[in-house]
């Protein structure tokens, strides 16, 4: 996951055409470049309705949210009630295919390119848990060990695995269920995923690679074969110790939304494979800690919050670099209020701020300046501090036993779980 | 194995170039493409000394056939000393690497585009089988489904793994040696192969892949994938049954010489990735039963002799379509005698006749006209027929049980082979 994903050049092209009608200044704000490698957007952000635009994905709406309420007997999660997971593929078929007793599967996963995960890793995986949780559906997470290799120039084969190994322990610690989950390397399961390998990769020419990625003929070959191994996970018979005889259940794949070139690429070649397409659910981008105008990275150690970090470190990251929507003076901040929309503390709660009504009133004290830059700072440190301490609870817990359980190739049968007996219809969309 | 390979364009163009000072005549003798996919050559065949300049191999001398006799303490079989395997790379390193007790390996393969073999792809198993015996060396065969699954558009990813099964049985009949002798599909041995893939994809620029083997855009990403596949067991580590801690240990590569640049874009990697270059040691190709323009294809039924023929099917093919070299008429042939090195039938007996007494003589008495064409043909045929009769009769004897024991991942043994402790330094050449 995480892969050198750019949109297609025309998609580029159609963006700058798309404000070229704007003025100038209109222009440098709206003006973003999306890749897994960078996102590159204005101070006020990537315009999400472009990229939905640029991509061809649905808007996530309200009748989405009252359906999963509906199927699932709970509230619908704050990434979803807050449009934090806001775009979608074939959403509706994955809940129909649900509702009619057919079933669905999750597949999502992570490119070990570091040893210790950010805080903006964390946001799928919470969100894939709670689908998990919610719908009881089998898991599967794919560590795309070759892929960081072939795109990093200086990682080892072998660093690049002890990484994955790593992460698969952070993985586990978000809580998922080893009853429904099963997590691998591509390296380690490459035998069970190399039959939708080679049939993806004689699906794909080279032509239609470098139209997707933006690679060109310096680029290695690994780059190119690559993106069959990420699309294999989303066929269920790449996992028959899981699916056994059953055909084409469909899959669901929880994403940040720079991930959509690949599986838009999957979803045309399923169709020549007579394969069901896999849906999609899309995040937006957990932000840095400097502002709107890239997503956090793990390469700029001061200003990303790890999930290893200790309370003071992650209090201090917020304080120091935290960009702020507040007043430059107390008077101006007092008079105006905050710019919530590009307050970074603010922002961070919406991710991790369950409470509704606390979040509103907070919304509302600092928009309105009688809350202080400083006071939202602390209370953001705070939410993330207890969501960091938890989850380092659960992975000092985490042992090799627990690796060994999750990545073992065998049975995940989710109690509930509706799996078709019969091949799926294709996907309408 | 048998890919797509093609001689690097500028090297085409040199053999074009190399050709230009000769009469238009000679220029349409010698003209010339090898490659994995056809061979055309003029009427007299492919020119094989041009084919070593072109590729930058070595001519296998007597030098090297004293040795290989001191080594083994045998005469060189019949492919030696008749220069059918007439060129090399690195061959003097291996067998210095065998005398110093260091030893080497063989590494051949198949790629099983139909399910019978012909007489053709007899001849690398045949050597392989001779090299196996006389150095009691460890050899791995590797059957490439995912390759001929990548090049040839009609067959599914199911079938040609069934023709790779059939073919296993195929050359277990050869009569190698189930202690010495590890035989592996690609999709099945996939996961031990990948480390080593991945190191060769990343070591590869399509620009790479491009020159040596000339596909472009428009090919899909498997043929540009699949190199690196082919090339993973040339290196030692990849058998980590077979070769255990011992790193490094020389490969030999009996092949066909058309698969030259697979090992060189090989050798050129296994140099950035600090491994020993694999040697390779290269036969002419077994020329089809119309002529020598061309070589024995699975293609064309009534002029290809296959393993599955019996007797009558077999003088039959050679009666009627054999290329002769004798005269036009009875007269003419009496008075001229016969072109041997046009004539097929003779080509066929340098390939399968064992006495190199009785074989001097028939040239002696064919190419001064006292023995008819009808004559050699009917020779030919004998002599072809009993190589095919024995072959059949332990083809009948193979089980579903050896493929079990020659595909099971397992050591391999051989008991006087001498397997290096310590890395072997890189190959001189």
């Amino acid at each position: 996951m995480e892969p050198t994903t750019e949109p297609k050049p025309e998609e580029i092209t159609k963006s700058a055409e798309d404000s070229a009608s704007s003025t100038k200044e209109e222009e440098k704000k709206t003006e973003q470049k999306v890749t897994a490698f960078e996102v590159e957007a204005g101070e006020t952000g990537v315009d999400y309705n472009k990229l939905i635009d640029q991509f061809g994905c649905d808007r996530i709406n309200e009748k989405h949210l009252e359906k999963i309420e509906e199927l699932t007997g709970k509230k619908p999660h704050r990434f979803l009630r807050r449009e934090i997971f806001f775009s979608h593929r074939s959403l509706d078929w994955c809940l129909k295919s649900f509702e009619t007793g057919r079933g669905f599967y999750l597949y999502t996963g992570r490119g070990p390119s570091s040893s210790s995960l950010h805080i903006g890793h964390a946001i799928p995986f919470i969100f894939t848990k709670y689908m998990q949780e919610a719908f009881d559906l089998p898991l599967v997470i794919q560590l795309t060990d070759d892929e960081k290799f072939f795109h990093k120039q200086d990682l080892t084969f072998e660093n690049v695995h002890k990484m994955g190994y790593d992460n698969i322990k952070d993985i586990i610690a978000f809580g998922f269920d080893p009853e429904k989950t099963f997590i691998f390397s591509d390296i380690d399961y490459i035998k069970y995923l190399y039959p939708n390998v080679c049939k993806m990769q004689k699906a794909l020419t080279l032509n239609n690679v470098k139209g997707v990625f933006g690679f060109n003929d310096s680029d290695n070959a690994g780059k190119y074969a690559f993106p069959a191994v990420q699309a294999a996970p989303s066929f269920s018979n790449t996992f028959p110790h899981i699916f056994g005889k059953k055909k084409n259940v469909p899959c669901l794949i929880p994403q940040a939304i720079d991930q959509d070139p690949y599986f838009r690429m999957t979803r045309d070649i399923a169709k020549k494979l007579k394969y069901e397409k896999p849906g999609c659910i899309q995040s937006k981008f957990f932000p840095a800690i400097t502002g709107l105008s890239g997503k956090m990275s793990a390469s700029l150690a001061n200003t990303t919050i790890y999930l290893s970090d200790d309370p003071k470190q992650i209090k201090n990251k917020i304080k120091k670099h935290a960009k702020s929507g507040g007043g430059e003076t107390l008077e101006e901040h007092r008079e105006k209020g905050a710019n919530l929309e590009v307050d970074i503390p603010y922002q961070y709660l919406t991710f991790f701020m369950e409470d509704d009504e606390e979040l509103a009133r907070i919304a509302e004290e600092y928009s309105s300046g009688r809350m202080l830059t400083g006071e939202i700072k602390q209370i953001c440190a705070d939410v993330i501090t207890e969501f960091i301490t938890e989850y380092q609870e659960r992975r000092k817990k985490v042992t090799d036993e627990d690796v060994q359980l999750f990545t073992s190739i065998r049975p995940i049968n989710p109690k509930s779980s509706k799996m078709p007996e019969k091949p799926a219809e294709e996907a309408k969309k």
